[in-house]
This record gives C-alpha cells, sequence and structure tokens, in this order.
C-alpha cells in the first residue's frame, strides 16, 4: 500500500489490519515515553487547505510518536495564494524531502491528484464530500473496542449525508465489515441518488434509534442555513437531533458517535456527550493511535525492513521503545507478504 | 502542586522554591546543548484564545528544553471558530495526549474552568483582567537577581492597574516576599474598589519615584483611548510615563522593570530600555528559566520521580546533561517531600 | 563569516565554500536517516514580516536536518502589531535564547539593522527589493550541477528587474563566479538607473534567448498592473514570456530557471516547467542543501570547532551520521583557517 486515498483501497482486509496495529499502538501511547523510532528520518507534511486544527495535530502527535518529522503547510499563507497552481505547490514542497503528504482540500480528488504527481506516499485527509479514510478507521476501531464483533450490527447515521465525506466513508468502512447501515436525513440534505449505496434509508428517526447499536450523529453546519437547506438549527435538533429526551429509545448497549467538533444543543442534546455511552473522547484518542498505523503502513513496513532493520533500530536507541518497534516491524511486514 | 493558576496557589515558599529552579534551569540555558532531559515523553499544548507570540514562544522554549514535545493549539484557526465549546476543546485536545495545558484566554477563570474538566496540568498564561502568574514569577526572578533581599524594597507599579492581569499577579508575588507596593494611575484606569488589595496609593508620579526601588511600567493600550478611559498618548507620557526626564528622580540602585512589549515614547521614554538600570530583557531571559521551573514542578517532579528514575534518565543519554537533571530530580523532589 | 547579509559578504571563494558544503549536505540529505548532530543544542528564529512558507520551511528544514531546534515568530501575530519596534522585537526573541535570525522584511536594510543589534548571527531571507543572497546561492549550486563552470556563460535574465531582490542578488553573485549577464525587462520594470549594475542590456528577447545557456525568469506579480506597470498578463506573456513557441530558440543545452512560485502562462509557458531544461524541482532541493550550508557556516564552524569537538559528536550518538558529521566540521574547519 503506498497512498491512502479511499476506504476502498484498503478493503475489509486492510482494515482490521490498521485496528490491530492501531492497538499496538494505543499500548505505545499509554507509556511513560509515548515514543518509537520506527519512522526516525522521515517527513510528513501536512497540506491543509481548509483549516482543522484537530485533524491536523492528531496527524502530527502521531508522526511525531513515531519519531518522524514534521512540516506544516499552512496554505493560507503560502503560495498558493500567490496563485501557484496544486501540482507545482505538491512538487515544491516534496523537494525539500518529504515522505509522506496529508493532504485536505475542499475538491473531491485532489488528494488522487496530489497523489498522481508525487513519488511520495499521499493520505486522504478530507476531500470536498469524498471521503475522510482515516475518520471511519478511527471509528471503526472505537466501535470494535466498544461493541466487538461488527457482524449483524445496526448502524445508524443522522445528519447532513449530502456533504459529509464522513458518511461516505464510513459507510464503506462499516459495511465491509460487515455491518448494516440506515442513514437518516432531512430530504434537502439526503444525495440526489443513493444507487450503489449499500445502505437503507429510514425517514422515522425515533424507529431507526430504537433498533441502532450505533448512533452517529454527524456535525450540522451552520452555512446550510444561509443556502435555505435547513429552516433553522431549532427545527433541526427537534426533528434529527438525538435529544436528551430520545435517549430513552435506545436500547442499553448502544453507543453514540460523533466526529467532532459538536453542536450541543443541536445534532446531540446538551449533555449527551457526557454519557458512558457517548464515545467522542475515544474518538480523539483513537485518532491518534490509528494514524500512527496508517503512518507506519504506508512508510515503515514492507520491503525496505525486511532487507534492513537500521531504520528501525538506531544504535542511540538503546532503550526499551525499541523492542516493540520491532516487534511491530516484524507484525507489519509479515502481514505485507 | 498539580496546576499554575494564581499566586496565591504558590505562596511565598512556592514563589521561593520557582525562584531557586529557575536559578538551576537559568545555568542549563548556558550550555552548549542548553537541554535536559527531564520531561521526555510529556505533552506541553498551548491554548492560546489571545494572541501572544511572546509568551506561547517562551513557554514553548521552556517545553523544548526539558525535551517535551509541544502542541500549539491556533485557537483563531480551530474548532472553536466552528462553534465548540472551551470545554470540548481541551477534553478533545486532551485525549490526543496531553501533560499540561497552558491557557490563554480573554475571560478571567477560564483556566480555572479547563483546571476542572481536564485530567492534564494547567497554567494559567494570563486570564482576562485576572492574574498572569508566570509573569510575576519572572519578575520576582529578575527582582532578586538585581536587588537580593524583597524585605522592605519599595515597588512603584504605574499605569492601567484596572485592565492590569499582571498587576494583579506581582502584587500579589511582590507582597507576599516581603515588598512594599505603590500604585499610581489616572482615575479612570483605576480598580472601582481596592479593598483587599495590599498596596497604597499615589498620585504624585514624581514623589513615588524618588522613594522606589523599583519602578514597574504597565503597558498602555491604544484601545483605551477609543473607550475614551485616555485623552492622549501624548498627555499619558508627560503625566505618567518613565521620561528621560524623570529617571533624575530616581535612587542610583533603581531598576526599571516592563512586561512588554513596550510603547517607547509613551509608557517609558524612548531611550530608558537601554539603560543598565533597566531590565527587559532580563526578564524575557529568565521567562524561558521560570517557565522551565513550573513545568518542571507541575510534570517532572514529586511521586512519580521517587518511585523511579527511568523517567529522568532515559537509557538514550549518556552524555552530560544527565547528570544535572538527576540532581534537580532530586532537589526537586526533596523540597516536594 | 559572522552574517549573511549580501553575496558581496561572501565573495567569489565564499560563494564557492557554500557550493561545495552543500554538495556534501545533499549527500546527507539523501540518506535513510537525513540528518547530522551538528548544531545540536542551536537555535535558529525565522523573523518572517513578509509571507513565505516556501523560504521559511526551507530554512526550518535545513535546520532540522542539522539537529538545530527552530523557533517561528509569526509576526502578523505578534508584538509587532501591537507597535513594538523591530529592534525590541529582535531583543526580546533573542533573549529567549537564539543563536542565528533568518530576517525577512518588506525594507531594504532591514537584516542589516537586527545584525547590528544582536549577538546572534543574522540572514537576510530578502529585504526589500534589496537582496535575497540564499536564492542566489542555491542558484548557483544549480548552474553548476547543470553547466559545470561559470566562466564565460551567458544568463539572460528576464522580467521585473526594478523590484527583484533576486535579480540583485544573482547578478552579483554569477557575475562574481564568471558568468556574463544580460538583463530584459519592460521599460516600466527596469531600475531607473543601471549605474554600476556588471550587466548588458538587451531589448530583443529573442535575440537574447538565442544565445542564452541560462534563461532566468523573474516571477511577474500582480500588483505590477494595478500600479499600472504593466498593461495586462496576457501582454507581457506575449512580449516577455517564455513561452512553449520561444522554447525553439533556445541552445540545446540552456537550461530554464525560476526561483517561484510561477506563473505558468505568464513568465514561463504552460508546459515549459516539465521539461528536463528546467530546474525549478532542483533549485527547491538544493534550496535546503544550501541553507544548511550557510546555516553551518554561521553557527557550526570555525574557532568554537577546532577547540573542541563536543558539539558535533555528543556523546548520545553513536550512529552513523556522526563519522560524516566530524567530516564536514574538519572540512569547514580547515577553510575558514
Amino acid at each position: 500500500m503506498k497512498h491512502l486515498l479511499t476506504i476502498d483501497d484498503l478493503g475489509a482486509d486492510g482494515i482490521r489490519e490498521v485496528i490491530k496495529l492501531a492497538a499496538s499502538f494505543t499500548e505505545v501511547s499509554e507509556r511513560q515515553i509515548p515514543k518509537v523510532p520506527a519512522l526516525r528520518g522521515k517527513t510528513v507534511a501536512t497540506l491543509f487547505f481548509e483549516n482543522s486544527t484537530r485533524t491536523r495535530t492528531s496527524f502530527e502527535t502521531a508522526a511525531k510518536r513515531l519519531s518522524a518529522d514534521t512540516m506544516n503547510v499552512a496554505v493560507s499563507t503560502s503560495s498558493v495564494s500567490k496563485g501557484e497552481s496544486l501540482r507545482d505547490t505538491a512538487l515544491t514542497v516534496e523537494a525539500m524531502g518529504v515522505d509522506a503528504f496529508v493532504v485536505r482540500h475542499s475538491s473531491s480528488g485532489a488528494p488522487h491528484q496530489v497523489a498522481s504527481w508525487v513519488d511520495a506516499s499521499v493520505i486522504n485527509a478530507g476531500d470536498g464530500w469524498h471521503e475522510h479514510p482515516t475518520q471511519a478507521l478511527l471509528d471503526c476501531y472505537t466501535f470494535e473496542q466498544r461493541l466487538g464483533s461488527f457482524e449483524g450490527r445496526r448502524v445508524v447515521i443522522i445528519g447532513d449525508i449530502k456533504h459529509s465525506r464522513v458518511a461516505r466513508s464510513n459507510i464503506a468502512a462499516f459495511t465491509a465489515l460487515g455491518a448494516q447501515v440506515t442513514i437518516v436525513a432531512p430530504p434537502t440534505l439526503m444525495p440526489p441518488s443513493l444507487d450503489g449505496w449499500p445502505v437503507d434509508v429510514a425517514t422515522d428517526v425515533d424507529r431507526a434509534l430504537r433498533s441502532a447499536d450505533v448512533v452517529y450523529l454527524l456535525r450540522i453546519q451552520r452555512e446550510r442555513m444561509v443556502e435555505a437547506l435547513l429552516p433553522s438549527l431549532r427545527e433541526y435538533a427537534m426533528l434529527y437531533g438525538l435529544s436528551n429526551e430520545r435517549l430513552a429509545l435506545l436500547q442499553d448497549h448502544a453507543i453514540v458517535m460523533h466526529p467532532g467538533p459538536m453542536n450541543r444543543g443541536v445534532e446531540i442534546g446538551g449533555t449527551v456527550p457526557d454519557l458512558d455511552r457517548a464515545t467522542m473522547v475515544e474518538q480523539v484518542r483513537n485518532g491518534v493511535a490509528v494514524r500512527m498505523a496508517v503512518l507506519y503502513l504506508l512508510l515503515g513496513a514492507g520491503s525496505e525492513l525486511r532487507g534492513s532493520s537500521a531504520q528501525v533500530t538506531p544504535a542511540v536507541s538503546a532503550d526499551e521503545t525499541d523492542v516493540d518497534a520491532s516487534a511491530l516491524a516484524a507484525e507489519a511486514g509479515k502481514a505485507h507478504v
């Protein structure tokens, strides 16, 4: 695997491999010194054409825990604002010595384009309404930690499906692993066609909630009201929000997920995120481990490693982190044979 | 000590301990390689809701010299601007693996709130008109380096006392250590009530200057004129500024302090900062050492250390920095018993 | 050498030394772990009063590969916007512990001023219309890699000579090394006087291109049209751009250089940058190596090193990077004797 552009690139086996590796990296993150030298000498550049401190910081933290260097290309102040093309920006940044790009862009397919131009690996960190694969991976990891198996589980995704790359990636990932997905949305926020979408559509929110193992709430963007796709936040909250009252409909074991940032009181009741069944904080924590796993699979594993162990076990590191890094490398190496 | 929110949290003994430790870290900062591995594996996040490159950079430099990782959450481009609550922002950042937050906010009490929500340590880096404790600590350290004992010394603070967190923290710290504080301000920039303030109030600037051991000048914000609290910068400079002419009133040993950034020609005469009695550059330098001391006391010392020395003496570090780190750890450990 | 403010500071021998050292650092950059511990413990601060992600990132990458720490002072959000003087900003940043400043400013001479105030080294990263010496150095290195000797070569620089610090630094560097420089520009973008400029002036673009070994294209700023110095980009492209058609005029071995960011379709034909004879990506790559060389000459070499090898060979580094660092240090030490 050279790039991570869509969930389909991974397939069910790939998703499971990322989750398994993420579990190892969760253990690393809980150490006194939460670092491994696995990607020492590698450089990860974040190329964000939309602001997202949360996602960017998560990737940067993951890279640092693997001992990679990071390069943050803040696009709002970069040459892009001087009229440089995406391609020239990517080639320029790569020429400074970059091993992986983490790309966020408002246009669907921009990370694919970057991948076609550069030799480095490319990770899609969200492109337009298209995909956001690492979000889906951290959600799958969180799902598995909470509920174990995916087989036969019901996931209900509620909100602005039409404009949501999170929905698209999560539908692909959850169904690949064997869960059933039901989507619920106001008619104006439903995609014009659902041909080929492996989902059920529900219109009765309460009924959908009663059968859910996972309730996945999407963030409502205020700009949807400016576009007249929503009458008001209050009406949305009443019709589609997981209010404190609607909680009574949920099965005891059902969990509530949200990709953040949340509008408390809109798509999610004011105190719902503080319940045990809410997973938002775990999702963020797991995001770092999942991104470590993805960076490791793209940059640290594979043929290079089998040829030489120099990269993962540099001479300076006589400390305890090494042992596990070697183990991880061995494991990842096997998985890729 | 888990958090540093106000000077009162520390008390006189705590202030003295920080100063003593800062002196050790000043020595570290003067080495060829000004680093110790004391906080290796720890992550310090700066969460600044007001811009302050100076203070943020000082904390980041302090963290790096202790071998901690830093995470800069630039709030202007973060989820806060998407309507996320302070609490959700703090919990999200913490979930990525943060050991200490350095918080600046325009609302008094915001760092206290963050401290009530997170498990990590919280350092108040300035909250509204309330407190800015590390500024007061670096000022105390600078004071002691220049004048030795605090007992019976007179500090004259001149300027916008009403809106100044620096004034509040410094009054608390200087008086805790035994100095006497006199404040001087235009009536519009004096707090509405001084009940409970351990200070004298002077109206005759020249007379106050004659008896001062320390003249502490506060920055005049240009927005005070927009609010009609000040008629003009020129009038302020004439009535309250430490002009080149007024210097003649000072005792030979008196020093001039300013927290920066300075308005040369307004609260301070154009060439006054270049005199030997001016301490601004020392204050900035001492700021790094004091913040190293605070971070070390919050994250590096205490029970963890006494149980195991693994954290301060990782196997990789056969270099000379270790020795001193162990010594510091031992010293800090003792101080906390 | 303490500062790098202009190309004249270096002279021909200095330029050659930088190029030679850059070649060594290119080799470092191609390693699995592209780092040397040469500047471990040093801090390089970027002080950019104009945005330039490209140049700033190049310097930061260079510093990190030498194991220096970096401090990015984002001036737009710093005390400068609060009315602090350039001098106080520089002294404040230096007091936090800075060994070198990399300064970009819209005023010619600003880096010289900073150099007169601080003890740290200062590198001019572009000042007004004056100079941008590291750009010229990376261009010389790229020139030499492609064409070998400078003696008797013809460089044709086309574009906005009047406002270009790149043109001024490159003219100084190329001619110092023995090349001949011809400039071509619309009359409105030609300096008012060329007294003392060691260049030829051409008005016939096509004829100049026929004899060129190097065509150096300058970026056209859109603001020149607002200032009525240019009628339109289309007219500029037609009269002065290196269009796909004009390529036929070039000698087989002639190369095309551009400092970036490019306006494809304006000063350079849409697909010209993708040809083998175009060097833009190499220029960016070489920029990192050249800046490593400059930082190393200013901070790592010279008398300190000859006295002790402790700095370049810290006890922690038993890894292979050391060997080369020592060699480089020896080489640089000799060069400076």
